[in-house]
């Protein structure tokens, strides 16, 4: 978590174009628990061994994409400092009542530059990851059924304005850049991974003209064994692959791309190494990111999807 | 890290009695990195993947043991704020040098009611981790010499008092209780894993008469497959090895216990989850750690040597 | 399998001591198929990427252990050649006519100077490991129902005059000597591990007074992930764990050795290298068996089990 | 080993089109040890792990491509059981005498209809897998130099014909056929993998109008973690990946494709199931090899590169 008091990437909600089909995709073949379906219509899920009672909600609709990603923070205190240090920095905040996601409290929302909506919240209620309380087992029957990731873990988002939009995320809300892509001229970032923890990433950007994209939702295995049986379930259950299995150059995570049926980007992946934000950023040149293994280390080469296909 | 500041556990200093046997042991066997030695005659290795300049400091004596563990903070604001809320607290500091320890800057230490000496610093010169600054591969050779583990983790001390010690960790410096085994009466805790990141322990205790006890120093491998292989290692090399291959059922990690030449216990591992401030607390019984499989979950017992050995 | 015609061995009967209990082991902790049940109330299993009917056949009885391994042959003109080739050998065989034990043709059976029970047999009925026959898929969800090992691959029988087994399945059967630990004064073997493939070991023998007696049947794992999750498996339902998980320093297999309800050994390893029959037998020393790793390599001890605990 | 004493591919000559850069290639990058050089400039190499002096042997030429792959028989008698067997079936033989490849014995040479050399030998000197004779360690230093496959397994031909090289290698040499992919048409076999062992293949055919073309040769790792290891060096030595790492359909192989510096595919893999000869082969439609994911079950599509690149 960020000195903020930013804990992690909790919540996403997706726009999938036909909820049962999407329900199908994230519940049986990625294997996330459904834990609940509001009267909007908007079905919740997580992975089996988060806490909390959501961590994805599948919302129906004509077009594919992120509607918004929620960070949790420590408490209500850390929600209020956090709204005042936003607006103090000049961007519009917007309050969102408690309820209005099930088992989820006030939710802070702020428009990035990039397009996208920013969520923080202090309150989801904790359901447990179905391991008894007292001397637990280390994993449920549920971590097998589909793909079985532990968590949401990270986005990759797409916008303009990647520069101001690591600002708010470095200098108000307490995230630092682990790694970056710099433009052809090297003058500037092309893309951006910022942490609010030890983890190589709790967010992503890559500067594109079109706002509020998503490039994909990122979910974590635990091995490179459980890559591979990703890399089967999906093909058994006709899961179009994108890329991998493979290496990351950038971070050096183990991934596979893969779209949901609405055409969404999911990954699930494992491995990267632990940053912390006394570390010197890693800097990959345009070229890097294709022929340098940035994007996919063994096959060393930019598919042309990756800069082009997002929701 | 600790949304106070704390990193993460930065160096240990330990005791072994003889030097030359323990430099082949952490170097050659365990596969750190030699950085230097000091006129103390101290030796100082880092992990491969450690970009600071030592985080095992290896010092001569008649007697095993630690001498003190180091956590590094963010900046030098922090450490001042931190040396000041200690003594508001009511434990005593001491300002050392800059200097005393090879490229590494001012340290605030304190003793523990444990009887540890714990280190407080903001600055060691970083010397990266062998990797080019520019499109890095994954990995360097040196990650494949000995055992060759990813960084220092975290250490396990024996010693009395660790109510008291466990609230100067959570109530002064940040950190958070991750899991516990109980009293056989359940009125108090026999140990604590204790976290300032989300790393399932950063430090952990063990009620002991004794203090200023060390079980054992950690550090971190990438596999499953790893943790064979460091434990081919320990077996080619001759060295004894305490428990494992095996999981804990605490924490969930997979390891090997055993001792370096001098007696010093240390631990390889991988794995675990990954948990948050937010998240309650995992709780054992006191037979849950040998039975329950706390300590030794496909064995299930307490091993004899996990209450008794220590340095 | 032999350039004789000896393919493998095929299938095992054990004698348990409460039938149900052991169904509910191999079937559902162990994770094997049920394919049937004969009028003599005996429950036939296979493992879910076999393609024969059965390989473990479990009767209730008094007293646990073994009643027979059989070896599948080629063809019925193999089982007459191998059936004269031992009588001529000096052996007296029986035919057991075919259905006696369900899916299965006729057995020649023979009784090992250790003791033991031995079967040849041509045919079983092919019922298939549940993959559809064409484009079929890498596994079914059968492969994630309990441990699941992919076959049942070795025995290790305990008994007398092994040199004298040793020579029948060379000198008849075509098998060759893998791997060996000799007696404390070199003289002789203590062990022998024989193969009619590449397998490291199709069949295994200790020198032991008592006749007829099992020291474990082996399942194979795909890696040493899964001997990670039979592990977890085991512990979650109680099976009580003798030995691992660790590395054999014996053909270098990875390993756990526990035990059914009744008391029968059961082994679940993976890997190990592929002898040919051109290699030279690798040589173990008494002393090597234990303090060389021989039998645990990361432990290097002989645990005391393991020459004394047998069905 | 086939019952006709036919046990494994043991060597195959490699044309490369600058002998320093092949050497460079297969020794420093794939990790073979070198172990000779003979008076034509042909260079040695083998397997960490392999016994036998040598199993693969680079001769330098002006066109890359296979000179031949020789099989390893079990005896003289052997050996000129079968050269009577292949004369009887019409084949033209040819004796190369003992010496002629450095370390090995007579070979018996036949030309393939597909325009392959095939050849046999009983005889190639025993060096050892550098383990100590007595109580071995698992492995050695030189299983971590490169990529350290643990053997040559088997090659892809291409050439026409294949039908009647499938009957040459089943009718008279004792193997079997594990897999195939039918013609479009569904009237014959596209591509065939044949086994003399329990191996998925030991060598494996495509259909194609060229005669006597090298697919790929393949070397066997350990684990799917030795895989990505794989991906890793070949990325860091520049070495041009075709396709992986992913798992073939056929044989459940886990692979990477890559090119030698003279345009040779090589293929280093791990796992796939064990056949035995009393099977029903596995068979694949024309469509399955591509979308039916049989060449890259994840990603279920017929890489172009697949039919059309051979040297
Ligand atoms: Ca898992
Ligand atoms: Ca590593
Ligand atoms: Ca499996
Ligand atoms: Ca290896
Ligand atoms: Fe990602
Ligand atoms: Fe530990
Ligand atoms: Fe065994
Ligand atoms: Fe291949």
């Amino acid at each position: 978590m960020a000195l903020t008091g930013v804990l992690r990437p909790g919540h996403a909600q997706l726009r999938v174009l036909n909820l049962e089909e999407g329900v199908h995709h994230y519940r049986d073949v990625l294997g996330m628990v459904e834990t609940g379906r509001d009267e909007q219509g908007r079905v919740y899920l997580k992975c089996w061994d988060e806490r909390d009672h959501n961590s994805l909600v599948l919302r129906e609709a004509d077009q594919a994409g992120i509607d918004f990603v929620g960070f949790k923070v420590l408490d209500k205190a850390t929600l209020d400092k956090l709204e005042g240090d936003l607006r103090a920095y000049g961007l519009a905040t917007e309050r969102i009542p408690a309820g209005e996601l099930l088992a989820t409290g006030e939710r802070v929302r702020f428009r990035l530059p990039s397009g996208h909506d920013i969520e923080l919240y202090a309150e989801k209620r904790a359901v447990g990851n179905g391991l008894q309380v007292l001397n637990p087992a280390p994993w449920t029957k549920a971590s097998e059924n589909g793909i079985a990731p532990v968590r949401l873990d990270h986005c990759l988002l797409y916008g303009p304005n990647i520069a101001e939009v690591q600002k708010i995320f470095c200098d108000v809300l307490g995230f630092y850049l682990v790694e970056r892509v710099l433009t052809p001229d090297g003058a500037g970032n092309v893309a951006i991974w910022l942490s609010c923890s030890h983890k190589v990433h709790d967010i992503a950007f890559v500067e594109h003209p079109e706002p509020g994209k998503l490039h994909h939702l990122s979910f974590l295995l635990e091995s490179w064994e459980e890559v591979l049986r990703a890399a089967d379930i999906m093909a058994m259950n006709n899961v179009t692959v994108d890329i991998g299995p493979t290496r990351h150059g950038v971070t050096r995570g183990c991934t596979i791309y893969a779209w949901d049926p609405s055409g969404n980007r999911f990954e699930t992946f494992m491995g990267g190494y632990q940053p912390y934000p006394d570390y010197e950023p890693t800097t990959w040149t345009f070229d890097g990111l294709g022929a340098g293994g940035g994007l996919d280390y063994p096959q060393r080469k930019l598919h042309e999807s990756f800069l082009s296909v997002v929701t």
